[in-house]
């Protein structure tokens, strides 16, 4: 834990994870550089958590304004109205809370939406103005940038890409519809996958990996398998891939972006992954001749992206 | 036909399609008044195309500036790239042959995204920041609007909302892909909606009004069924409605509009349709508990949406 330096604005940003708060201090005339970061496992409970999150702040030495990316749909004002990670926060006046805490000008984010603009100014989305970022995790979060700009729509809620349902008939969704993106292309979805080849009797590797037990396999062994080469493995890995392709054809088609990044756990498997949904992505978009120039490409600020760009939104609550 | 006024700014929009030319004069200061009409039949051949566009425009008196809506994909430049109804402008460069013809400062622009312009500053979106027009015509064409401005993409292509797939396994579609959206929610998924009940045995009053041929049954025979109250056409009525709030869904998940405006041809159907739609809409959106300020509207410009909104467009080149 270091604190920020003095004689320059610096910005905190929190990400609220399920598991831990990571908090970093920024100077947002240089969100490239980490001038100060702190982290501390999540507390349950209202008041605990609203309390931690202040002795982040606290930690990160005396910032002139602090942004939170928390996962769920967060309102422009700062209230996260639909929290699936974070129960204790729910239908909580963040800004309101925070400010009474650590009397600081405060805002709020949507961590996707927070991920997404850390890459934009501080990572792989540099310099490109029509950008997606998508964060493939146990969900599906993305961020959406249209001519330099966040998409935050009418209420706060922009950017949620995996719940568009591209297969209506496909599995159920906690968010009460069926065949939502993330189904099919989080890691949930390649667990599925895995799992239901396992039950047919391919990924012996796989299985073998796993202890020998089909129920036992997950994407990591999946991974592992294809890493060496096993054609079952490998098999999954290309109709996993497919899945991925499909939701960024989709977002390309309809936002026309120069660039996706990938970012999230599952970046983890690499060209793996990247090289078959870049592939796939050429029949998967519509008019893929006249996008020859869009690229996709893995996120470079890993766990931090979600804290540095809401340390750079937490600036924008600055007095100009 | 009229001419502008004089002692005003005008400028001119034209909407192409695929057999007349839509032109209108507008003044930019007061974008719901139509101060001239022109209309001309669409010639073949690139040539005698952008003649009759100049003629238009010649029509229309003495316009300051010029805007161009055409269905396909138009670059940023003005390059009608990919042109599916107009083959006799596909790779011509719009804006310099324009250009070259009447010497004013020229935008090309997709009618969608025209459309969605037009009703954004004189229609039905009006005062609304965060707005999805979708043309449900033969196809589905799409504008989309955030935070009060529109999002044309890297190339210029965005918006092309009807090539979103939303189910792999659906029919092929002519952009090369299967499943998109425009298969299931335009005119031609109607029909293809009704040829299928009416080949099951359904449909009877329809397949009577179409003169007794189930193969002869098309979109306006079941809506004329439907509108009698004929379970059988009222079911079908359902289930493509289904399929356009699915897409619609779809797009205010990602995009958090709180405006839907439905333009094209299948808005005649009224309410049959949109009611239908707007109930189908709160099971097919995420969190529909958090968005029941999101209204679904019909389009009010008509057919002069595109030229409208062109011509506002338009209006841009013109130096401040």
């Amino acid at each position: 834990v270091s604190s920020g330096t003095t004689g320059t604005t610096v910005t905190a940003g929190l990400d609220i994870g399920g598991t831990k708060i990571l908090g970093v201090a920024v100077d947002p005339a240089d969100p490239e550089t980490i001038v100060g970061e702190a982290r501390v496992p999540t507390p349950d409970g209202e008041e605990q958590l609203l309390d931690a999150m202040a002795e982040v702040v606290v930690k990160l030495g005396s910032p002139a304004a602090v942004g939170v990316g928390i996962a769920g749909l967060v309102s422009r004002g700062g209230v996260l109205q639909v929290s699936p990670n974070i129960p204790g926060l729910r239908g909580v006046d963040v800004v309101a809370e925070m400010h009474r805490r650590v009397g600081l000008p405060i805002r709020v984010d949507n961590d996707a939406t927070c991920a997404a603009w850390g890459e934009h100014l501080a990572g792989a989305a540099r310099g490109a103005d029509d950008v997606v970022c998508v964060t493939l995790g146990t969900g599906i979060g993305a961020g959406i940038i249209a001519d330099g700009e966040l998409v935050r729509g009418a209420h706060g809620f922009g950017g949620e890409a995996g719940h568009m349902v591209v297969d209506p008939s496909g599995p159920p969704c906690p968010c009460g519809r069926s065949g939502c993106w993330e189904r099919f292309a989080s890691g949930s979805g390649l667990a599925r996958l895995a799992r239901d080849a396992a039950a047919a009797g391919r990924l012996e590797r796989a299985r073998l990996l796993a202890g020998g037990e089909a129920t036992a396999v997950r994407s990591e062994h999946v991974s592992s398998a294809a890493a060496e080469g096993d054609a079952q493995a490998l098999a999954v890995m290309d109709a996993f891939a497919r899945w991925v392709a499909l939701g960024v054809g989709n977002l390309v088609t309809l936002l026309d972006c120069s660039l996706v990044v990938i970012g999230g756990g599952l970046v983890a498997l690499g060209d793996l992954l990247l090289d078959r949904v870049c592939t796939a992505f050429r029949t998967d978009v519509m008019s893929p001749e006249e996008r020859l120039d869009v690229r996709i490409v893995p996120a470079q600020l890993g766990d931090r992206a979600g804290a540095i760009g809401a340390a750079m939104l937490g600036s924008r609550e600055l007095s100009p």
